[in-house]
């Protein structure tokens, strides 16, 4: 199955429209294209509802917010939906200021996302925090850091039956849902948080996934959560090889990301599925 | 000819000005290092002006184009008319948006370019748009997708006549015209798609060839583009050899620019003129 | 003693606030990491002062500097200042126009900078341009280029008086003085000066070493330059190694700051201090 997936994104090489931070615009750019995806990085309000009319998916990132980045983001996300296009959001240090709790509130007011991935505390923040409040008020589970893989289940269930979206938390086990049914993927190496903007990086490849996938939101979700798993794996036993450091890293992971194959997609990742 | 012309760049260290786009600045940056050239990447309205006087070429490029931007490319570009400094145009993905196409508009009717660099797509955009609508209202030829290196060369001879500019077409064959004379560069490896940014960077490559060569911009035009692409030959053999992916390759494309010697330049380009 | 510096970064992991260009950011990111600390990059007026109040340090950086950003950055300083959190300045390029500096006289004016750091030209002009004119008016030392390490000391001495700051300037030797007591630093390769934001990394360091050991600032500053410095002794080591030219350098540089030891930095750090 994540055979095909990746297949139909070297196949269909669907354009990528990316609201993101200036931090890891080029990394994002690159692994796109590293994966068989075509980027477009846009985000003057002039012009994102026509960018995104174009695209077959749109990232919203939120490192680097500005008020008139958020305004782009609202108006590109109200086109994606309109046209049925998967808005994928990023929910970058969500907990870190008001500005960017009450931007997310809005965002999560205005546009249906097809699927949200964060770590931990972001997807907590989302779910818990007042001056967000989404949707109907249901109570939250509690959790407490540090975080249990139960915990964490229970969050990204709750919002996920909230928003109504597939959520995606990154930590040490990888946990992807849709509300009812859960895959949690084993992949993925450490040193992939001692370099900036992965997040941000996969949250671009679950763009190219679904929007080559559009019918399997799930599955295309897992597999761009495998795919820097499993790419991490191979940058990490290819740096120790070299006695590299993080720079060596950084580049082979996006050589892996470039050569993975639908098979090596398929044979690598490492999952579990919850229902 | 073409050893001189970077031994003037290496000699001179032109500084180069860009108001460019956040997603490949470091390595537009980075690549300017690497030839010899220096870059300032600034683009707040309130001092384009000052830099640009400081500046021995100026390149505007339309990635993540926001309004202020386009102000400040406006009053850096007539700047530098001014001062007869050339002045570069990359028209990024100028048919993805009419905020685009406007904004090229207004960039073509303030500010002579000394070169133009695009894909074939965008030189047509330029060319045929009727938002655009530059300069006197010529027949514009008829192209049909896929191109043909006939097509291109006629689009580009016309865009050139109409704006008086250098036209640098990018491409399997890459053609450089200043509208009488053409010359087609054959270097190049196709590897440069699947990098972001290879535009922008050569886009910036132009700007110190010419800042350094004022009174051979054709030639120097030719040697920029001449430059990325005998680069992409060496990285890519390197990048073979070391069974890397898009990442090594794009260490070794920078490494390849700052290591290239013009005797490689010389001996290493592959074109015909056309007149 | 430097031993020391360093194991308090790797342990407490401070968070590192930047206000910084786009050019550079990705890179000054991905130090902070390689390094042991926290970045986190945001510039909104609406957010600055709230993410301030979690960071152990405060870097503002000039590059690609706009009206918003001034703004960001004084609002920040000044909470920082009110919470007693270290504030490092990186004037880049503040002699290229009367936009920067008119903007470091509005940040010396009214933010205390723990450190500020530059190369021998950006500290001349902030000591002596008139329209930057900060502090009480003393008679400056006056210089002319070429630089001699006198004459800079001076012009660091001086500078040091007039803004309470440490002032670290970068050169083929780099000096740190807190006006009374100065470090000379002998590390360092120049291949740093053909790859950009090498400058801008070494302030964000400064940034990490000082939010980590806030009560040996000049200490720190020493330890962050030297670390930078002998990184890029390696890096260009290991570089001529592998045939490698500046992209390369670029990739190694991060690998040595991510791989350095406590005992590497204190063993290989040469300098003298000068009272």
């Amino acid at each position: 199955m994540f055979t095909s997936l990746l297949e139909n994104v070297v196949q269909t090489r669907p354009l990528v429209h990316c609201i993101t931070n200036y931090v890891s615009a080029n990394d994002c750019a690159n692994l796109l294209l590293a994966l068989g995806a075509s980027p477009i990085m846009a985000d003057a309000p002039s012009e994102v509802e026509e960018i995104t009319s174009h695209a077959k998916a749109l990232v919203l990132n939120m490192g680097t917010l500005s008020e008139t980045k958020l305004t782009s983001m609202l108006l590109a996300g109200q086109k994606a939906n309109q046209l049925g296009i998967p808005v994928i959001l990023d929910p970058v240090g969500v907990g870190a200021s008001h500005f960017r709790k009450q931007a997310a509130h809005q965002l999560l007011s205005t546009i249906h996302f097809s699927v949200i991935r964060g770590n931990a505390s972001e997807i907590e923040t989302l779910l818990t925090d007042k001056s967000i409040s989404i949707g109907i008020d249901v109570a939250s589970p509690k959790t407490v850091t540090p975080y249990t893989i139960q915990g964490i289940l229970q969050l990204a269930t709750a919002l996920s039956h909230k928003t109504r979206s597939i959520i995606a938390v990154s930590g040490k086990t990888d946990l992807v849902t849709n509300g009812y049914m859960t895959y949690a993927v084993f992949n993925g190496h450490s040193d992939l948080t001692r370099i900036t903007g992965t997040g941000c990086m996969l949250t671009s490849l679950i763009g190219a996934y679904c929007g080559a996938n559009p019918s399997q939101l799930l599955e295309a979700t897992v597999a761009a959560v495998g795919t820097v798993g499993i790419s991490s794996e191979f940058a990490h036993q290819k740096c120790e090889l070299l006695q590299g450091g993080t720079g060596t890293f950084r580049t082979l992971l996006l050589d892996a990301v470039s050569l993975i194959t639908p098979i090596q997609l398929q044979g690598g990742l490492h999952y579990e599925i919850y229902t």
